[in-house]
């Protein structure tokens, strides 16, 4: 399973958590909002009971904010549990999945007993999607994030909309709320399902939290094949809080507007580095120098840095880094660091 | 699907919680223990992390309590996403269930697209299983409470290792550890999983937190249909919490052992009330009297107590009621109400 590791594995072999500066886990730096730290404080004792099964205060908030229809709603306890409901109840033959892309597909996809067929980005050509290819391929289903996580890849909503003129399209927009741009949630049909974590913006990913969208009957059958308890208690009062918090999604949209620009140009400035333009909140960097990407997690490991190895993206050679964008002093750290081990070379 | 509703539905309309002294969950009446509450005041800030993927303290927790091996282990978002789990991975065509029981074993079942056969015990027969006549049946695997919801009848582990003969058997312990008995898990072969809730037992359905047993072949294959962080941050920190607490169980023994005795008995001095032996945390009562089973939920609503109606079992008329038993404060509470309902009959 070393194939399906992920970032944010911030625990030691005991299970203890370790207090690493993560560049690893894309959680928004903001941290716990105020109105989160306080519903959790307020409800925690609420755990004695079961979660709201029809959970409608969570309903009602995502309802409101994202201004879908609950009928078409399916809450998860985090994002990637869609991915294996989906497999698990569709049963697709074959999944297409460009990549490089988050482990998860191919990992639901194979849980189902699916055919998966990759198909590759180049980093030459900064990993854009060639839609007009991918529609040459033959497929039941295909699996795209939007941003595309590692690479920030953005593909446009009228290219998803091609895409499902021939293909089942599961769009995962997990990070797209950093942005202020349209979602593919606006334009439903049966053949795109929509997926929404809330765990990155709101930087509660240890709660699970999540939802996606879906035609009608296809929702029901996707709620129909989990169980109604699935969104603990104190991610659904969470979650509620978050949505009404519309300052925390502002500050948020407007650090990142600065952070990434900075944080990119920066990066850009050393030798050897190659720096794929970020979307959201994580950059993609290829090193280009093999001296460089020698042992170069142990190093930031010895300054207490973690950052995310993308040697187990398929379709990523093992020189290629995800850096979580964070705050301005932090990212300085990182700067700081990465220059010390650059000149050590 | 009003016939898939539980007990515990202490939220109105618009999803607030409501005072209710609520007897329809068969919850701990111990309540949060103190390590539990400590554990989550101290931890509530580490929702900014992913859990743990490997949730290394809580296997070991577990792995020591219950002296099971980590390669048997499928840790679960709650009992309940089992069920789920198990049919959408071994995909059997026909599932046989004893009923009246949970009904999640029959939701689960179809939704994975199983053909399900009830097996209907009697209430003149105190809901006995005829295991030689089961075993006349034909069927992929079978699913059963051990002791059963919400009839309380508890199967012996010999005559499941005989169900195991023939059938894959799915066991759902999630409410043993109120008794001082032996689990199934001690026994596990090929054609035996082994359900635990800890949410019950430990007072934290709004937590969610499970765990399954299974031959470590299939443990791998369910491990691999789910997504490695589905129990959150929380669940992880309080399981663990829990465990260390063998005070909290022997209280929470001590107590039951006692009050069901107790509220059996006073149960039963009611005219026109059958009462069921309970062998845990709750029990059933029928109605023999028409006449009391009018309106009773409404009832006891209006005395602010929510009691269990168990006309959505399969297999259980409209005129049983399943109590969960409490603190004998509580249970004095709801003896005091049911006798004035029936006196006003």
């Amino acid at each position: 399973m070393e194939k399906f590791q992920h970032g944010g594995q911030i625990y030691d072999e005991f299970g203890n958590a370790v207090n690493f500066l993560d560049f690893s886990a894309n959680i928004n730096p903001l941290g716990l909002s105020e109105k989160i730290s306080e519903t959790l404080t307020e409800n925690f004792a609420g755990v004695v009971n079961y979660p709201d099964p029809n959970a409608t205060e969570l309903k009602n908030s995502i309802s409101r904010r994202y201004k879908v229809s609950q009928e078409n709603l399916i809450l998860l306890n985090g994002a990637a549990e869609f991915f294996y409901l989906f497999c698990n109840v569709f049963r697709p033959k074959k999944i297409l999945i460009p990549v490089p892309s988050f482990s998860e597909y191919e990992r639901a996809a194979k849980s189902s007993g699916a055919e998966v067929e990759f198909f590759f980005t180049k980093a030459e050509e900064n990993f854009q999607l060639d839609v007009k290819k991918l529609l040459e391929k033959n497929a039941d289903c295909i699996i795209l994030g939007r941003p595309n996580n590692p690479t920030g890849n953005l593909i446009s909503i009228e290219e998803i909309l091609k895409l499902a003129e021939k293909f089942s399209v599961v769009v995962d927009e997990s990070f797209i709320d950093f942005l202020p741009i349209e979602s593919v949630r606006n334009f439903l049909t049966e053949k795109i399902f929509v997926v929404q974590s809330l765990t990155k913006i709101f930087a509660i990913p240890g709660l699970r939290l999540g939802f996606a969208v879906a035609e009608k009957n296809f929702a029901e059958k996707l709620n129909f094949a989990k169980d109604v308890w699935n969104v603990n208690f104190l991610a659904q009062k969470a979650g509620v809080a978050a949505l009404s918090d519309e300052k925390f999604l502002q500050d948020t949209r407007n650090w990142l507007e600065v952070e990434k620009k900075y944080f990119a140009e920066k990066l850009r400035e050393f030798d050897g580095v190659k720096v794929f333009e970020p979307s959201v909140n994580f950059i993609l960097i290829q090193l280009e120098n093999k001296k460089i990407a020698e042992n170069i997690l142990e190093k930031f490991r010895e300054k207490n840095i973690l950052v995310r190895n993308c040697e187990n993206f398929t379709g990523l050679g093992g020189r290629f880094l995800r850096l979580a964008i964070r705050s301005r002093e932090e990212n300085n750290l990182l700067l700081k660091s990465f220059s010390a081990i650059i000149t050590n070379c």
